[in-house]
């Protein structure tokens, strides 16, 4: 697990207050669930895949004596893995507490035993929007747009919608001969053909005891193909394709164009992308389902789709569920290869010498003045020679140092030494905060 | 533990927000650790007190199975129970990458298995700042400082700092009789005394080992009375009465005296008590400790002190720390109970309700083009009656609803109708904008 620096730390917060900023436009509203559930919420929807994923918690005192004696589970609870089990049973808890509609954003961390690797971590943040209990497809348009508004105010231009929906996969998978109940496990093979390509995805199928005919039909049907096509072409393509089809697919269909028809009308110039065999790699979702890629590194990075089962495991009643979850951990990586983020967010703006004991009463004051103005400004704590208390100013990235010995105090100045240029001007006393507020905001414009 | 609801969720967020804020002005830096820590590191530090505290985390396959053959430890990591041991080993862990006088702030869940009771949760915030690497004055009075402003942005007016010492309050028991290796069990004692007056100190002096004749000294010196008198003449009334003590209560004096001075002069207003009563139960502490505590409710909101000795038994040499620690759970509960969260938390600033389908997308576009200004809009997902949707405006608690018909579209108008008054007026449709963020500033300010 990782422990983050300050420039780290600095850079995630940068892109939780943007994501939220976003969020909040849409008038999404923040929860929180706590880090521990019950393992029977972790390993009941669907999470018995997960089990292994699990960081347990020990049972204590005589509970856990008991359970080592008669060899039973030696946890009853569990680090959440996502935030969509949490979200599930939470609904279900709060449902006379919540609005109808529940529109929330969760930003927080999530725990998975895996073996890290390069950008899979124990500890991680997701970052999720989900609408819960609207069914049709406006809501997906809302969970959309709220994040490739997200991702552009963190400074991502140039990227595309890939859109796909489960009931077109499965009727695609029936087509090609798959029968209903080897779907799930298609998808997951399906999921990886970006990574492992077609042959890959072959030797997948073969373990996962699907037939080599499957595999044969469905790439002889083309369907990378349907990615090139404008949207209501494709989906037309795909309806002549299939010819008559199930009422889901149909629906598919239809809710697909009614999706893109409407992020057509709220962003012409996103570019909207039908992608038959995206997949998404989760068991619980039921309809439209979709990711954003940067169109500069071909990654995903964000994705999300409509699951109107899972919180019904929960609740004893179908409830329909549509969510969207940023990459956190991916864009915060590629920013800081790509140099995202902006110079200021290390740093502070001034670095207040202390002459000497006597004098620090004055520097204080000083300190004191320019920080309720809002800078972000350092007070050397130990009184010595200027030089480590200059090189500790520059250590910490501050734009300014502020000097008053005896000969300035004298004359009523303060020097101001720009630690870039290492230029240095005596400036009034009275005139100190004012001088710095307007060359930080002269620097920042 | 706790699930958060919406409202909750953000006043969480407002007071992080507002102590990040004043944290940052002291150029104090955020940090982040994981949520786990190896057992060992919470061990390690006088953790052993507080292994009945730890959610201690399940090894896992073969390390699980070979550990209960051989009935060793079933754990080898933990969920944090405070940020401050993790900063110790984060310090030692990244010496190198880290400015010789760390300043670093961190606000984040830990977790404690106790009985839940009023105000006591397994799962909850702690708020720290601490400087590691300064020893002397300076760094106490940054962080009161600090802390002091950060309370006052959340809306804290009149409260009080008191201060006493580890080195003095040692003395004074060496004077009351009580041998130098009972100082720390007899401290914990003492740290009681607010909520079990004397009598009750006096039981646990008992259960503790401490004589008598320990508690009648203590009692006789009217310590107490010490926190009426101005901080200058307490100070000196203490040095009176102990005569000719050890360095290290000289010391502690002196300390004292300098950050009562440095205090006097940044926040004349504070009040400053020295309460040679004061004693903070961790063990760590080694020298300067402090409370801020709310005048109207006699409460304390933060507690700190300087702790020259944890790091070090990570780090093999000793290295200075002082930090300070906002109650942020108690404020959180204070400030809902005394209602001091801004209203404008909760809500969104506008509705807009959808007619029929078919104008669907011009009132996306009018949601589309509020959220450009920065306005916090919900659009409606559901189509249908202007009853129901007008319903979820009311509960969602929008300032606003918007309505375009028919009628309205035909006048190029949309009907702003302001949810509290329930009056209606119609704005030319590109007037919309200006018009609500107008309305919403001035009600703002």
């Amino acid at each position: 697990m990782r422990d983050f620096l300050p420039l780290e730390t600095r850079r995630r917060q940068y892109l939780i207050r943007g994501f939220r900023e976003v969020y909040e436009r849409y008038g999404f509203d923040p929860i929180d669930t706590p880090a521990l559930e019950r393992l029977e919420v972790l390993l009941g929807a669907g999470g018995a895949d997960n089990e292994k994923l699990i960081f347990k918690v020990l049972k204590r005192g005589e509970s856990l004596s008991r359970s080592l004696e008669s060899k039973e589970e030696l946890s009853d609870a569990g680090l959440r893995f996502d935030l969509t089990v949490p979200l599930a049973r939470y609904v279900v808890e709060h449902r006379s507490e919540l609005p109808r509609v529940l529109r929330r954003y969760h930003i927080g961390p999530v725990w998975r035993a895996e073996r890290p690797a390069r950008g899979r971590f124990r500890e991680f943040y997701q970052c999720d929007v989900d609408i819960v209990g609207a069914p049709g497809h406006s809501a997906e348009v809302e969970v959309i747009l709220a994040t490739a508004d997200a991702l552009r105010e963190v400074g991502f231009g140039s990227f595309s919608v890939r859109l796909n929906d489960r009931r077109l996969l499965s009727a695609l998978l029936a087509s090609a001969g798959a029968s209903p109940e080897l779907h799930a496990t298609a998808v997951i093979a399906l999921d990886k053909l970006d990574k492992i390509g077609w042959e890959g995805v072959g030797a997948e199928f073969t373990d996962r005891g699907i037939g080599a005919g499957v595999l044969e039909r469905l790439r002889a049907m083309e369907l990378e193909a349907v990615s090139t096509l404008p949207v209501r072409e494709a989906l037309s393509h795909l309806a002549h394709k299939m010819g008559s089809a199930s009422e889901d697919f149909e629906s598919a269909v239809r809710d697909l164009g009614a999706i893109a028809l409407d992020l057509g009308v709220a962003r012409p110039n996103i570019s909207l992308v039908v992608s038959p065999v995206l997949a998404r790699g989760m068991g619980y979702y039921t309809g439209p389902i979709f990711e954003i890629a940067s169109q500069e590194v071909s990654l995903a990075l964000a994705g999300g789709g409509r699951y109107d089962q899972l919180i019904g495991r929960f609740a004893g009643q179908s409830l329909p569920a549509v969510g969207f979850s940023i990459g956190f951990e991916r864009i915060l990586e590629l920013m800081s290869e790509r140099q995202m983020f902006p110079e200021s967010l290390s740093g502070v703006d001034a670095f207040v010498t202390v002459f000497d004991a006597e004098q620090r009463a004055d520097s204080l004051r000083l300190a004191d003045e320019l920080r309720a103005t809002g800078l972000r400004v350092l007070l050397a704590l130990q009184v010595g020679g200027l030089k480590p208390q200059l090189k500790e100013a520059n250590q910490r990235g501050a734009r300014f140092a502020l000097i008053a010995g005896p000969s300035e105090r004298e004359q009523g100045v303060v020097q101001i030494k720009d630690m870039e240029s290492g230029e240095a001007q005596n400036v009034g006393r009275q005139e100190v905060a004012r001088h710095l507020s307007g060359a930080i905001n002269r620097a920042e414009t």
